[in-house]
């Protein structure tokens, strides 16, 4: 199954453009679930178990659990075993080196940890990304324009009459002969969503930038999808697994999850006719 | 004691600039070692113990330690603990993310792990990279022109009359409150490790690229010092630590280690009346 049909069908199994962000902070961990062995992973678990039903995919970020030490690694590995199969994983890392150090995070994240895809930063160019694109199977999520304020400072320089990131974008497609590159956009710019959905009909979007970031749900399911409103896959993560920080986490998830999820398919009814 | 203070200590007191880059690769351990608990740590400590005398930094790249899950992660730390205090420790992780996540990373890194800086990847901007500016003892080298041949992609693109990685130098020392940042640049530039120098006369530079990789040491130290013949920090790793792949593996190291401090002493006579 290659990287496309995998994320066709996650989303139309789960009816689903959502993805949860795994971002867990063992400070944020509910006092009940931090006398566990692995307060990190048991935490997950009962997110997992609460909103697996709701959502295309899930994306941890690795700074999480780098912070957690030794034990946060293992915890990461543990999370991504227990995600059922047909869920897409995404291990947000933003990393890229020069070749043969690529093609070692390419295998510690696909083959030793089991992610479908990675976050890639561009900056250091072909080199350091094509590592992460030899599997079909496998896919790339390479930072175009993200949510933050520094997205500023060098994405937005003008290279003659485009924008960095435009350059980013139209680069990186020359690049994608396993069709297994897309792109990370924050929902905080629906205007560059829109234009990179232009430059690149077909390919996935991870959004983040929607729940605590703040940015608009409707534009980002206008602009965001592709012709048959999917494609996008939009990521929140405190709103959701913070949305109780009592002992009925878990239910909170649920319900946030659920109130996003129908959300989004309103607006992919409205602009794409998906019922 | 400031981060550059640090640096002008640890050239001082090894008269060296060269920094051995520990990229330690389980499969490159000579087989007696590989039985050992830690044959990673091991490995490390053999190739310290040769070469301490002669370096004023070790850079660590975390992928190879990532590489080796949990037990990879405990050698880093360890490792990172048995280097002489006097000696700069660098975390090549070429990290950033947006700001809450850099200041995990951050605390990972410069407190958990205790390396002295990190090498950060300037795509996201100000806000990912302040996290790591915080502590004035603790610095950054931040991408701007790396070693590998992607390094055109994207780092040379002209914006308006400069090149992409000029005005990420530019802004990048706009930032520079604690005089922490630093530049990363390859050896295989020396044409544009001259610009950089001459746009931040007095930071440090990390320039990976020479052995391995194949840039001239000789350009290397009369582009790259700041006017005393200092501030560079010049690293080899697999030249160095894979000088021999049998049991002289340490001495080998030490070896191939002096041959290149005492190389980059002549030019620095030459260059900077050093002796």
């Amino acid at each position: 199954m290659t990287f496309l049909d995998k994320i066709t069908t996650a989303q139309r199994l789960s009816n689903s453009l959502l993805c949860v962000g795994l971002d867990t902070d063992p400070a944020k961990i509910p006092q009940r679930l931090r006398a566990a062995v692995d307060p990190l992973f048991e935490f997950n678990k009962l997110i997992i178990d609460a909103t697996k039903d709701l959502v295309c995919a899930y994306k941890l970020n690795t700074a999480f659990y780098e912070a957690a030490g030794e034990a946060g690694w293992a915890a990461m590995k543990k999370t991504i075993a227990y995600i059922p199969k047909d869920i897409i994983t995404i291990g947000d890392g933003k990393r890229g080196d020069i070749g043969n150090t690529s093609a070692s995070y390419a295998k510690v994240f696909f083959h030793d940890c089991g992610f479908d895809a990675m976050t890639v930063n561009p900056y250091m160019g072909r080199d350091s990304v094509e590592p992460f694109l030899q599997l079909p199977d496998h896919g790339v999520f390479l930072l175009a324009v993200t949510s933050n304020s520094g997205a500023k400072d060098f994405q937005y320089l003008k290279v003659g009459k485009k924008y960095l990131y435009e350059k980013v974008v139209e680069k990186a497609l020359r690049w994608n002969v396993n069709e297994n590159i897309g792109f990370v956009i924050g929902a905080t710019k629906p205007k560059q969503l829109l234009s990179i959905r232009k430059k690149a009909p077909g390919v996935p979007l991870l959004i983040p930038g929607i729940g605590a970031q703040g940015g608009d749900l409707r534009a980002t399911i206008r602009y965001g999808c592709d012709k048959n409103g999917a494609m996008a896959v939009i990521n929140a993560s405190r709103s959701i697994i913070y949305a109780s920080g009592g002992t009925d986490f878990a239910e909170a998830a649920r319900s946030e999850a659920l109130k996003l999820r129908d959300e989004m398919n309103r607006y992919r009814e409205e602009f794409f006719h998906i019922h």
